[in-house]
């Protein structure tokens, strides 16, 4: 029931089809992924042959579907076909990810290095530096860059990849896609950017503890805490893209000062820095964080009572924080990451029990609080993700068509 | 490209559509509507004809389109082809309103009474004899009732209709739903329930402060305060549909015992029990809730400085919960609705200046606060409306088709 004029834009997205349901579903036969999409037989080997004429799906062997008729050719995604670059610029780290189609790892690497407050000019010389090495072995693999996608600890304007505004990171309107793009010139497609909570959120749902969750808000501690909420398993970005800044919730309006300019943010209490500081850490070690981190759960672990106490009571205000996003969104589930991950088994008790508290009707809806499997590398995962899910989406972009 | 099996679910998909688009934008040619649609001209006539034999859409006249050609015909929205049934439980009244496709309001009633701690059986019984008379009004104007939906104070499983708790009511797991279709008979349609405040930001998207409005969050003042989240112009429901729990966010982890069993609860600081007694207003005239309201805004307005004072600390108390919601979600508006809109300008400016000191960039992004223009009658509104939403995204129910 499509005019003519729609036909071209329509194949268009049912290419994106094809190859997404292979990305996400495993190699099939032609019939079987007519039957699972509800697209023509005769449509998809026409998408399929021009799939695999792009370099991005594969024949592989046969497959039976039924007892009768001959057994169909199966397609799989073809690895090499293409690769995403993820990049991240934390406080303390610029880190690398470059993962291809069929989800295998080409490269990753990580810098530690304490960034605050050092030029933008040098830090982004270093991950471009990074980035090239990543191009580099890409192009000797013969591999195609679909995109490069860099994760950023504040806001991020995402249309223009520029980062507005990151208080831990002292950086305010830097451009970091148009630098990034004219530090690489042709040696990769241009970049894009966007906020690490966001990211991590996507990979959460994609490869982590969110798979299968419709709706789930992912609360990750850098140094500063942030999350990504997902909704319809979609991360929500808010009107600005500037959601997720969990970690500047008010959770005690009179309390302790934040950089941001507040008073009684979630991070006043629960961040890094508060947490550390409360547990008697010293501060000179807080570079990288995963260290201090590592020692405080260990403390934790053996019976320290200043570890256990600290760790309680920033378990305390999350619980508060939780709760009210809680009654708010009424997500399925809060998947901690970044540094809450590791701490999670000394934390989560303290937040459960305010939660139960303060999550109306809570006997009847309270939400999981899972710890997240995948680390600190969610947001460079997710932004590997994201780089490869363009492709993904639009395959027909490599075709050189124009999009409507 | 879609398989024949499809064919009857795509025409029955797009009746929806074309009656959606007419219902929306107003009367307008076949020629028009296929333009607009992207239908082809040929499937827009014969839904139209389908359309018109189920009485929903009516010819009227004819349009010109361009300088050449025959005028087409137009159609628009048989009024009188069918409406919506309204329906709202509150703390402090019963309310009817019923609403027919072309957006006439055929009937509306309300009676003010103190429900709280009353028997259910007894409430519903009163809530019945409103929808009967209503229903019978609609049968003698020979218009068809395409749904019945009630607004209730609580947490409601909408999938059921059940009401599983209302704090402010004293309810606990009442079968609204199924206890109205027993007391209506054939009288009507299956009645549904929802939470009010979701049902008041239905209205506020369709026709109040958040038309053309992808992202806001509705705050609506009842006896408690509550809120619906809007997502790309959607209501999101939560998980569980208990999402919007607005007056139950902790603003004040150690403040006054909250009703829900909580501490310092937004409602505690600044829903309509607090604000009255804080402003010195008599406890004996709470009921109904809109006569103490109009007093308390005309002795602010008059400067009268408890009320002034009274006025200002609740807006600093929903300014930090407005502050946090907006760190989270970073929402194009808020939209003050209920007892918070004719208090707007004594509430609102506390509530700004408490914002501007919370919401990281708030410099480049403060949400817009909104005074609701629907006044206390939002969820009854956004009740009719989703009562005759279902019938206008599948008109195919009246040809008695299954839903696949």
């Amino acid at each position: 029931m499509q005019s003519p004029a729609n036909q071209r834009a329509v194949r268009r997205h049912n290419l994106g089809i094809v190859l997404g349901h292979v990305v996400r579903h495993g190699p099939r036969s032609r019939a079987t992924i007519a039957q699972e999409t509800g697209l023509n037989k005769s449509t998809v080997s026409s998408l399929v042959t021009e799939l695999i004429e792009l370099g991005l799906l594969a024949e592989r062997g046969t497959e039976r579907t039924g007892s009768v008729g001959r057994p169909g050719l199966v397609v799989e995604v073809a690895a090499g076909g293409a690769a995403g670059v993820g990049l991240e610029v934390n406080v303390d780290y610029l880190s690398v990810r470059v993962v291809d189609l069929a989800g295998g790892v080409r490269h990753r690497a990580l810098q530690a290095a304490d960034l605050r407050g050092r030029p933008p000019e040098e830090t982004l010389d270093r991950l471009a530096a990074m980035a090239r090495s990543a191009l580099e072995r890409l192009e000797a693999e013969g591999v195609r860059a679909a995109g490069i996608t860099v994760a950023l600890p504040g806001l991020v304007d995402a249309a223009s990849g520029t980062l507005l505004l990151a208080p831990n990171l002292h950086w305010e309107d830097v451009p970091v896609a148009t630098a990034l793009a004219e530090r690489l010139g042709d040696a990769g497609p241009p970049p894009t950017a966007d906020n690490e909570a966001n990211l991590a959120a996507v990979a959460e749902a994609r490869e982590g503890a969110g798979r299968g969750l419709s709706s789930f808000v992912h609360v990750s501690g850098e140094v500063g805490i942030g999350a990504g909420v997902v909704i319809d398993g979609a991360v929500f970005r808010g009107a600005h893209g500037f959601g997720g800044e969990f970690g500047h919730m008010t959770v005690d309006p009179d309390g302790p000062p934040c950089a941001c300019g507040s008073r009684g943010c979630l991070e006043t209490r629960a961040g890094l820095e508060a947490l550390l500081a409360a547990a008697g850490e010293p501060e000179v070690d807080r570079v990288p964080s995963g260290e201090p981190v590592t020692r405080l759960a260990s403390r934790a672990d053996a019976g320290d009572a200043a570890a256990v106490e600290a760790l309680r009571d920033a378990g305390h205000w999350l619980g508060i924080a939780l709760g009210s996003a809680a009654n708010l969104l009424d997500p399925q589930a809060f998947v901690l990451g970044g540094f809450l991950a590791p701490l999670a088994a000394h934390l989560a008790p303290a937040a459960e029990e305010e939660m139960r508290g303060r999550v109306l009707g809570a006997g009847r809806r309270m939400p999981d609080l899972i710890t997240s499997p995948l680390g600190p590398e969610a947001a460079v995962r997710g932004a590997a993700a994201l780089a490869l899910a363009r492709l993904v989406d639009d395959p027909g972009m490599l075709a050189g068509d124009a999009r409507d």
